[in-house]
């Protein structure tokens, strides 16, 4: 048996053991159609297999789900069983591409648990309570294995045998959600490596994206995107270093929160490269309503991350920056031009499809609607940005994803951004490379400092609105552009993705509209019919920390626009 | 001409210069005399250069100096007048080894620029107004040059020749202090490298300790501490990667604070290894008083240095922890144990010196007399933080300062911890380093969270009290171990120094005490007599980010210190 035999051997046998982990009952009688024939399978599409209370259970979000579960309403069980079922069959609907680990028995057990603390306190356990809550497959959890998409991880702790943290650890995450309410129910499938913009591994193969199945349902985070949007799970967690939370909440129709680093815990979770310091991964929620980002996030910082994470800083939830926002907001019915945007459809150099510049005419039309202002938004270069984010990403020369790799013999993906067999920087080029970002750092934040003389508002823009990507959901492997999402990690900026509308092949067509100029959406590899009905979300850009402002805004922004479209 | 005869010649050219910038007015008649004649420069010996009215703004701390100026009491003029004669005696009596750069003309300009704009405004242009503030030659002032201790830098922005910054270019630091008022008259001499614990270059010299000339007035911010010391500056900016804020407030009788990184602005400051990002430099404030640290802390913090440095943390002053802090403090009157501190008066490794026991035992005592609850301190070892501290601090093999020190061909001080020709990390090497780091700080903290089973608060300690280092005042070259200050900046913890009492060869002497044990304060290398008269200071360890509590302690323990000296 030849290696190239062995790793393929060994992705089957995982895969067949997630299989496996579905009861019986949850099993679907026949193999789902083909693209072909059914292209998107959220929706109607999925509720078949549901009951009406199922359905109402699942598609509720996650605000409205822990109304009922801490009030006693609905049990954690009935909750939880709701989810699993509903996650299990996303799972078999998509092919085995979406999940990486299903551990139902030990959830459903947890829900139980939280039902008897219920009915002797009459209270429950923290604001989570009874919440099912999904992970990408980065968390540790006890009991379950973490892969990360490594083949060679597989019975094994980060790729180490006989490693007494196997299966027994739990990531600071995963323990601050218990310790909130929260249930863990599944672990969601990444690209090995997690330095890819769409989701695929040698393990479970292509997470497709559910709306659009000739899509990809982007990455790194793709298996929480594809997840939430067939309403399998309603907020989870994913991690971006270059836009992986972003492009999965843009391509599936979700909000999806990039924080700055240093407020949510990424202690004891795995990671590629870790201990690299130059630009942090950072953990990030998405969910199908902002205000559920906003709540998660909250009740991590109740648990006080930063007495145990030494990354995490100490800055509890700031209702104060809430108030103040939503005043801004609420003035902009009487006073005109309470908040400022800078405007960015098109960074001058990747080309936006036309599903994504009529997004960004919307968004721009319902902020000018509401009496907000835009401005044109010309920072320091992205792809300046840009090269900086990939020289350290490259900074290992690759060590870390060959040793990975070379655990199971198993090939990268062509997706992968990070090469083998790169030089390798040292201390003295780190330094500078350090040196290089703090500048672009600086330049960045004194321009956006200088907007103040343009907006009218007295103050510098409160936000930027741009791409998530030059593209909806993208086809497998044509996602080569990173340039609206890789500088933001750079910064270290808060962004937030909103998502918008789906793109229209009747509506979605290279156009000689005098409004438009032509280079803004020329047709760079779009093609109407494959992209169409793929979601489209854009990208709300704020400054460092800011995570309580620009959650504030993207809920506003997200109500206004469902407003618009549901007019129109 | 020899190369090392060049870089002697240019360094007398530098130490001419700086004389030449003192006013005749200014210059002592006849030069100082011996150590061995006059131990102590400061408080009697040094006002005798000086008019009543000179000793009466020079002896006042910050506070007390912006109740004057800001209320238009005091002219700028006249405060900056009585400093710049203040300094300029200091640095004559010094023999030329506390200031690197005098720049009386234009501080005296700049004061008369504030008395204009009061006599205009009747009101203070910020909260510094008129007050004189010295730095560390780290900051870039226009109009000076910026040396950092290196001959190579002398006429070059940071040993770049043609560089159009030279002298033009102000460090954030310098831009917000002059905004708010502060008016900047010198820079203050460094080791070339930053990495000693005592202050000695090749262009002025060694820097002695003003209270004990037999000593050291330690490093790297040797300068400042010496400057204050003498009160030719009420306040003064530092920075510190290993101590290097806390051994000259140690060694001088001041109080320094090491903040945690990310509130002060670095941006634009020179630095050594700059980009070396694994463990930060931050700056940190030396003054008289505790309160004069926290003014100037708050001060700096309300010109929102966040919006123009990427590495500062938006963490506006927290009036709420001063007042939580101050609550607590004042419960102590009725309550028993309100505060617990941790106590760790020897580490287990390195041997304190008599003088240091007693400044912990009184301590101790004030505190206990106040009603607060004190625990062993055994936490994770700080010689293994240390040794992860030294493993950063060379992690480029020396590069750095040999590129530094080879611009003049000047030798290296024996003092400088990093050493030449070492083995440069590279990326995979300094990520595990990274982990190692972390692992450190995580174990750190769940100690630290441990001991709210212990303290009898219900919270973890709310500090810990330790030396600053085995000795007072090191003797020249005998600045061996850093393992009480070097952990900190592996933790990031928030410290600060408070001043307690001098070393006292009547008193401090070998004993066998059966209140001490004797391994506790073994003779290292002490000399009683020599050590005689030097300060001594303790060490208060805080959690990361708590410098608005801890500063709020350390002014509160000074309180009660001078109390409990005053009446014995």
């Amino acid at each position: 048996m030849t290696l190239s035999q062995e790793w393929r051997i060994k992705g089957e046998a995982k895969r067949q053991a997630i299989l496996t982990a579905i009861p019986e009952k949850w099993r679907l009688a026949a193999p789902p159609p083909p693209a072909t024939e059914v292209r998107d399978f959220t929706g109607t599409y999925i509720q078949q297999y549901l009951t009406e209370r199922e359905i109402e259970i699942t598609e509720s979000d996650a605000v409205d789900i822990v109304k009922q579960t801490t009030s006693g309403r609905w049990s954690a069980v009935e909750v939880t069983e709701a989810f699993c079922h509903r996650a299990a069959v996303a799972h078999q609907l998509a092919s085995l591409e979406e999940t990486m680990n299903l551990f139902f028995e030990a959830a459903i057990e947890d829900a139980r648990k939280l039902d008897e603390y219920f009915a002797e306190h009459k209270d429950p356990i923290g604001p989570l309570h009874g919440l099912p809550v999904s992970l990408k497959d980065q968390f540790h959890v006890r009991g379950v294995e973490t892969t990360m998409g490594y083949l060679g991880w597989v019975g094994s702790f980060e790729g180490q045998r006989d490693d007494q943290r196997f299966k027994s650890e739990e990531s600071e995450l995963t323990r601050e959600l218990r310790s909130l309410g929260a249930v863990l129910y599944c672990k969601t499938s990444v690209p090995a490596t997690l330095m890819a913009g769409e989701t695929v591994n040698n393990i479970i193969g292509y997470t497709w994206n559910p709306k659009n199945r000739l899509l990809s349902s982007g990455g790194s985070s793709g298996g929480e995107g594809a997840l939430i949007a067939l309403r399998g799970s309603p907020v989870g967690f994913g991690t971006d270093i270059g836009g992986s939370v972003r492009s999965p909440a843009g391509f599936n129709f979700l909000y999806g929160l990039r924080p700055s680093s240093g407020r949510m815990p990424y202690q004891g979770a795995a990671n590629s490269m870790d201990g690299q310091s130059s630009i942090l991964s950072v953990i990030g929620p998405l969910a199908q309503s902002a205000r559920s980002l906003s709540f998660i996030f909250k009740s991590i910082l109740s648990a006080q991350p930063w007495y145990h994470d030494p990354l995490v800083l100490e800055l509890p939830w700031r209702e104060s920056i809430i108030d103040e926002t939503r005043s801004l907001i609420d003035q902009a019915k009487t006073v005109k031009s309470t908040l400022a945007f800078g405007l960015m459809s098109y960074d001058g150099v990747n080309r936006i499809h036309p599903p994504i510049a009529r997004a960004m005419k919307l968004v721009e039309g319902t902020l000018e609607r509401l009496g907000h202002t835009f401005i044109p938004w010309n920072p320091p270069s992205h792809t300046r940005g840009n090269q900086i984010a990939g020289e350290i990403f490259g900074m290992d020369g690759g060590k870390n994803l060959q040793h990975h790799l070379g655990l199971s013999g198993e090939p990268q993906a062509p997706q992968v951004i990070t090469k083998q067999g790169g030089t390798e920087l040292n201390a003295t080029e780190i330094a500078a490379l350090n040196v290089l970002k703090r500048d672009y750092q600086k330049e960045y934040m004194d321009y956006w400092n200088s907007t103040a003389q343009l907006t009218g508002t007295g103050r510098p823009v409160d936000g930027v609105l741009l791409p998530v990507a030059p593209h909806a959901a993208a086809i497998p492997n044509h996602y080569k552009v990173v340039n609206y999402t890789a500088f933001v990690n750079v910064l270290d900026y808060t962004s937030v993705v909103v998502p918008v509308t789906h793109a229209d092949k009747m509506v979605d067509v290279m156009s000689d509209d005098s409004t438009y100029e032509t280079d803004d959406y020329i047709d760079w590899n779009y093609d109407a019919d494959t992209y169409d009905g793929a979601p489209v979300g854009v990208h709300l850009l704020g400054r460092r920390l800011q995570e309580e402002k620009m959650l504030t805004i993207a809920e506003y922004i997200g109500e206004e626009i469902a407003l618009d479209v549901r007019h129109k």
